[in-house]
């Protein structure tokens, strides 16, 4: 089968290398021509332009878009100028799923076809093959279903679930139709809220882990500083990349994330590379409001987005007026950094 | 009546001011001598030593320590050798209500009588009185309560609660037996987890309404932030101090603190004395550990607490932690402050 | 001065007789004949229709709506066929300060003018004042001061901040131009947000002192229970209702929200007439979706949204999640309710 | 090697058999005479009696307590009863670290060496080995060595972290001398507390999916319900078992936690073995408080204890109280369940 793939990043490139090595063809376009040459010379079909990735492509087309989702609707207008009715474009990025639902209501009174695929994997992908969050049209969804299994991981990337039988599921293979345009990125939306919030529930922990000797350092004693109570218990010099290596192995919190947490440590014990601000991308929020929208309770995934925001320094004005209130009613001074 | 007074700090010297006011008289005792002449020329006993203090006082005497929590046992471990049994102990700092229980038990078994009373005003307190929550023996409660009627704001200090009617309880007077040794500082205890609780929500709304005009800067594209979508509805350029003033009256959030932020912002509108670290001083931990014990959810209390604990830099780790695990899986360089 | 008012339901009838006992005179309409009779009888002009109020009002004609937020854009429609341009429409409900910029613009198309006024009070505002956040033009909002005045409590309703000087600011007499169309009920939105928070800060600390007695009962010792330590700490029976009378005076917590509290409790000490299921009414919700479409950390605002969503039983499905995770990797049963 | 193990419950018994399949020998105790028979059918040396046991084994004994957190201090007293100065008794439950700090002190006293060790796995430990968190001496753990080898998975239950060469460590094997003693509990305590909040973000993120048909529904336009907007963007009837499945490949949530989702929901689509009053069992209470000792936030892991103390209905009078306020200041009846 042939597909077509737009934007030669960390995640297009690595997608178009998979799907060519399961025996598809691959025509690539990228504003970067570096990009472009360096996927012609790995076997793909190389284009100048979205013209000429068009007039180098079978009818009806399949086009992926793997850019960012700032620019998705401009590359959308530019690319359908030169498309055909009945061709599929596939958004395999990041976008909000609001956007596909109206895109996809927009392209098919043009007669075009719209994808939305949640692709979950990272720059590991190409290797573990990426998991895939499908919103399309039923017929569309089964046309495309090659080029879905080749990028998918495939039922050997893990044991199959106990009392699951038969012949394994799309799901089971890493791929699945989760309903009409929209749901998709919806699942993506949600699996990537869910990431926020398993991330923050094992970086919180390191980082009780981390301070288990508070009680050897000194306290101070004023009015300003909560008094360290019974300091022989907090007395361990825990190995921190020690213990996120030992979790791998048995443990109820074993996890891929934790996977890399360990491997992060190993490179660097202290994690001096980082300073500690914590991007969003916006999948991250867009949970909290759909989880607002429906009344459904997000106490941790909320909390987890909170403190990237946090980490942003978005907290200091909050901030300035609690110091500001403890001035007024007791006269504390606030405390220098 | 007469009433010692052991630490004439911010707290301690205004209440012994309030006290002499209503027609007490109060033996005063500080290591810092200047502390006890101010006192002295404000009408009370001075005294250089606690061992002077006694040998001033009736018996049995009524001692009033308000001392940092930290130096509350050695206090007390040089007063009583100066005591006799059937004297009383006041203790009106943030002792944890736990080493209340514990002393207490001590203290009667040396023929003392202890006292602890939780103590809300702060510095303004001299003149609309002090809130006291007191744990202690019926007898020694009923003996002290003139003192406590001093000290409290008394009835008139807000409107009566509708259909509350006869002699005003000494709940409405501004103070109260909350119960055995330990319940005054437990009930202050949740107070102040509550305060906690009370300023952040206040806060994070004044830092709601201080970025309602994010939607006229200009925003990156790149796929480490999430895009701002309709900016058209974060146009405002709100005068907070000016909202601060207006909720004073008449609106549901009207409170204490509402009325000190209104002030704090009235001198200084971006509040620029301020840096954003904001001191936690004991009772908002005990809080939460109080509640964990009980089983009792506290999301909001909790939260109020741990802003705190990221505006003193303790999330750094983490935070370090998750920008490791951003690069490792999505190839994300960490964006520099 | 002549005000319309439509919707004579607990907000809007007391509103108009606070209008109308400060001089002015009130135009009233609701679809209930008895609510616009019994309005008539305390001295309004009445209408049946919405042409009717029309029909007898001065142009340029003030309307005010005081209807729920679902049925404004309804109501909108009816009225506006009759009114002319020039005329003003307030309103007064709790619309979402986006839709108020939507309609402005539409509105202000068709020559009508647009205010959006965030009301807060309650059913104490008869007697207390409004407190009023007004999104409009300069020119209407100098046109409705008098209207704004007769609602808002007046300066004194509270001491003045220290160092305010001069001639009362609007916002001291408990009015304010927050900005263009949508900045009032943004201001509103936000205030309702805080008061969830505050709210639950205090239901949270209550709810702590009613278990302080947890210590005194028997507990179960199995693997699906974590075990009571210390509970010699937990031994106080508190008298809630008192403590809330108590913190109304003097303390750091004193707030209309508690005296609202202390008049419960005084009424019914167990609160017995509620079972706990929380409704929330869109401002909450919108306050934290702002806060994420600013970026701004809102833990507590937020922790105290999906508190009452998990009151409404929204969490239903999260916690069967856990429970069979549980049994899944411990062989835990769960626990009957 | 010769270990004794008491308490052959769903764990004990498991562990006993996983160690005996690795060539050592073990002596069993529990009160439960079949289960000891069950074993000693297996291969074990039956116990009718903690004295009998003691009489079976070789000096110095190494005993393996495996009894809820509730009995250790009893069964403790009864053992050493038994016991020569040099042996070694093991703490392989949930004990909290600080028991584990104070025992240890007292047995060393009496000439015995401690141990904590933190264990993870559950029902599937026997098969997929158990992960072992260990405080003890060093010389103490290194005479254990060979036990936790036969215990723990190895290292090839994982692929080796990238980077990470030469023989494996302990960690890579599975388990890891954490410190002194308390260290072990103390480091599988934290290793709960994450797993509270990994299940949290799982738990929350599926029931998100699960209501992404809420725009279906019917809503109700009064004053006590928010709005639903923009029905049109939840309309998806999403399958949430075949997404668990689809995210076990390939996705960045991919975790042993989110395997143990799949097989439940294979089971029971609904859950409906299941109410949703989830436990919890001391090791999540204790993560937080040593949190807040430390002064680390810990927003996530809060919160997903919380969740569960409302899931068992501890919520109950601060909605009560929430209820209360709204009826005062609104007028607000509360809806029925």
């Amino acid at each position: 089968m042939q597909l077509g793939m737009i934007g030669l990043g960390r995640m297009g490139a690595n997608m178009a290398r998979r799907v060519m090595s399961k025996g598809h063809q691959c025509v690539v376009q990228d504003p970067n021509a570096d990009a472009v040459a360096r996927m012609v010379a790995a076997g793909a079909v190389g284009a100048a332009s979205l013209q000429e990735m068009a007039s180098k492509m079978d009818k009806p087309r399949a086009v992926w878009m793997m850019v960012p989702a700032g620019i998705v609707d401009k590359v959308l207008d530019d690319l359908i100028a030169h498309l055909d009715p009945g061709d599929i474009i596939i958004d395999g990025g990041n976008s909000y799923y609001r956007d596909d639902i109206d895109r996809a209501k927009k392209l098919k009174d043009a007669g075009f076809h719209y994808v939305d695929c949640g692709t979950s994997g990272g720059i590991a992908g190409q290797d573990r093959g990426y998991c895939l969050m499908v919103g399309a049209e039923q017929e569309v969804f089964d046309h495309l279903t090659p080029i879905f299994q080749a990028l998918a991981p495939g039922v050997e990337a893990a044991a199959r679930t106990p009392g699951v039988m038969g012949n394994p599921s799309n799901a089971e293979n890493g791929f699945l139709h989760c309903g009409p345009n929209g749901a998709g990125h919806f699942v993506k939306m949600v699996h990537n809220g869910i990431e926020y919030g398993m991330m923050a529930a094992l970086a919180e922990g390191f980082n009780i882990l981390k301070h288990a000797n508070i009680g050897k350092q000194q306290h101070v004693t004023d009015a300003e500083t909560a008094p360290m109570r019974e300091p022989q218990y907090y007395q361990f010099d825990i190995d921190v990349p020690q213990v996120a290596e030992l979790w791998r192995r048995g443990s109820v919190v074993g996890s891929w994330l934790l996977d890399l947490t360990a491997k992060a440590m190993a490179q660097d014990p202290e994690l001096a590379a980082f300073g500690g601000r914590v991007s969003d991308s916006g999948e991250g929020r867009w949970t909290i409001q759909a989880a607002i929208d429906e009344g459904v309770p997000t106490q941790v995934l909320s909390a987890a987005l909170y403190d990237r925001f946090s980490s942003q320094g978005q907290a200091k004005f909050a901030n300035q007026i609690l110091s500001a209130m403890r001035a007024e009613f007791g006269g504390h001074a606030e405390k220098k950094a």
